[in-house]
């Protein structure tokens, strides 16, 4: 490859531009005209536009609709769209720093409610959700400074796995996902474990190709920051899949509280890491093994976590909390549990609205005397917290 | 686990129901009232219901609607929905018999034209799309009597494998799917490699999550009708990523048709094949390796596989052909060829809209003597002809 050619390239790689929405192949079509469809009416709906400033200009062609309103995580608010001559809506952010952020289109709403919801048709970036929580566009604003901590960069990477495994305790087939660090395959080491639990209205990928906890690992190896070890996204319901199978209420022990033992407790206690104990060069013992996640997987993480603790010595609670722990699970709020946890992390943004929950964690843990971390961090609800959330956490683990 | 539990589990499995659509799980929330939510202004919205003979209930939330219509892959129509007093539009469809549907709903178009496509909110199965191919949602009908060739059926399952690598080619970081077969990492064996491309608007994932190829090769395999292999699926497109970078459109060497020397096939040839030979335990040679690919994967696989005999001695078009092709590969239609050339599968719907032009290619190859197989399916221009096109191709790959 001549030197021209491999720095266009290069620039390429690094100035994300959404420049090319529409499905085309070098092997067959002629290259987008210079300046050509720019939602002007001429061409294609070019959306997102990404400026090397942080500002972006969303677009959508909806001639018939009477009002359009960009929605999402974006920065928290909403914004009105207007409609040009040729019937396509728009409207300028921004600027924003890097990240990844979600969004939506709502059409011919009646005060915000009533409208239909449209993913952006122009952009295959996509944040798949589950039931109450419909798929998102995603848009990434790149760093000013060249390649971030969630970026691909030119490091050793690891391998991200999908693997069927037959769940005994719910019945069904299933999917996990799992990050194997980088050298993985040719080495013959074992690694400790972090099983890594995805929210409400996430799927198993969601970590992976959403979170980007692959990349983020990478990164941190590569600089040394983090230990090298295997990732486990399970999925966070007791059923079979997306959209496969009702869900599976009833397991052979009743659950109870106390116990953390729920139909989906059980396949990942019985099953899912049995499975990857057996098929994996994992370290033995609790202290090799880390459980964590956010929202409902940090809710997970405290039934399952603060009930095994000779499972888990290491506990990872991002955006979640409870109140009233220390009734639920008083056996953990002891000083014995002081000898056998290596690490519990809550983090939460400073705008999420289970910010009272996560404080309330934090007192009863502080009032019995049980070591942790609080940390309290920007953001809301949502991914652009937990992908820095990680590239936090993740350096403390099995130290 | 108590064999009633089990019993009901199994079933479970067995049954896609898609009843549950709201994001639950057993950990938080109580299970749904019986018969609740379907679409009758109590609760959330229920679709599709898919129903055991085969028929299907759509469903979708649109009070200030004037008219929704559902769209898709279907059966080749579009259908008219009606709404309800809670404002929620529907329609029941089929009964159809096993496969896996995409749908959208089309909003207040005038004539077809300039109305909004909306996804199924509660429906979180989700066919990813590029560009101009929106992504679409996805609903199974199950098969009669018990699961089909493209189900999760209990036996040896492979892994599906994301790795990044870095194009020198292409001078950006890119992903590819790749398929091991069961007991790739417990064995020494090597294997076969089949180079499967997607068609345009789909990604480097739509053949293992959209096209189920992991679990249609695992079926095979289990039963002794298809030779263990690994698959691979490299993008399509020469960039980065969906929405990640503009279009590599220059490489070293000028592109020309007869040397189907694209950017795509320098990253094919040049990065992909390297990657997965010194990472992956291949066999050797040409004859161990397969290119195959649908519509514009099938171009694709014309283009350098016609030009590269050398390098591929099976080649699997679907859904796609050529005219005057023996004009642009003089060499390849000709006698040796058939010397070289272990297996050329063409095969295409007799509904596809692209059927004269590999009718056309059928009938240069025929006009020329070299050897080939032309296979009129069942089918349009869609997935679900190209499930089944790879559940008859494999079992006829490296024999």
């Amino acid at each position: 490859m001549n030197k021209r050619v491999r720095h266009v390239a290069l620039v390429c790689g690094l100035v994300l531009g959404f420049l090319t929405p529409i499905a085309r192949t070098a092997a067959q079509q002629p290259p987008p005209p210079a300046g050509g469809g720019r939602g002007g009416g001429r061409g294609p709906v070019v959306s997102p536009e990404v400026r090397a400033d942080g500002t972006i200009t969303f677009r959508f062609s909806a001639p018939n609709a009477r009002e359009v309103t960009l929605i999402g995580e974006l920065d928290g608010k909403t914004y009105p769209m207007s409609k040009n001559a040729a019937g396509v809506w728009e409207v300028t952010v921004g600027p924003w720093p890097h990240d990844v952020y979600n969004y939506q289109f709502r059409v011919d709403a009646t005060e915000g409610r009533g409208g239909v919801i449209a993913m952006d048709p122009a952009n295959p970036s996509v944040k798949l959700g589950f039931g109450g929580f419909p798929p998102a566009n995603l848009v990434e604003v790149p760093g000013k400074s060249g390649l971030e901590f969630d970026d691909a960069k030119n490091v050793p990477h690891g391998t991200v796995r999908i693997e069927t495994y037959h769940s005994t305790s719910l019945g069904v087939p299933r999917t996990v996902w799992i990050y194997t660090p980088p050298g993985y395959d040719t080495n013959r080491t074992r690694y400790p474990a972090f099983y890594l639990l995805h929210g409400s209205g996430n799927i198993e990928s969601s970590w992976m190709l959403t979170g980007r906890a692959n990349l983020i690992m990478d990164n941190l190896i590569a600089e040394g920051r983090a230990k090298p070890m295997i990732i486990v996204n399970p999925l966070g319901y007791a059923r079979q899949g997306v959209g496969l199978g009702p869900e599976v209420t009833q397991v052979a022990t009743a659950p109870s509280a106390s116990s953390g033992d729920t139909p989906f407790a059980q396949d990942l206690l019985k099953d899912v890491i049995p499975f990857v104990e057996k098929n994996f060069r994992t370290m033995p013992g609790a202290d090799n093994r880390a459980l964590g996640g956010l929202s409902m997987g940090g809710g997970q993480t405290i039934a399952i976590g603060f009930s095994h603790p000779d499972t888990f010595h290491s506990l990872v609670v991002m955006s979640a909390g409870a109140t009233g722990a220390e009734t639920t699970y008083p056996d953990f709020f002891a000083p014995a549990t002081n000898k056998k946890i290596k690490l519990l992390w809550i983090g939460i943004g400073k705008d999420d609205f289970l910010l009272s929950n996560a404080k309330a964690l934090d007192a009863s843990l502080t009032a019995k005397g049980v070591n942790h971390i609080f940390r309290l961090t920007e953001g809301r609800h949502e991914w652009v917290v937990w992908r820095h959330h990680l590239h936090e956490v993740a350096p403390l683990l099995f130290r």
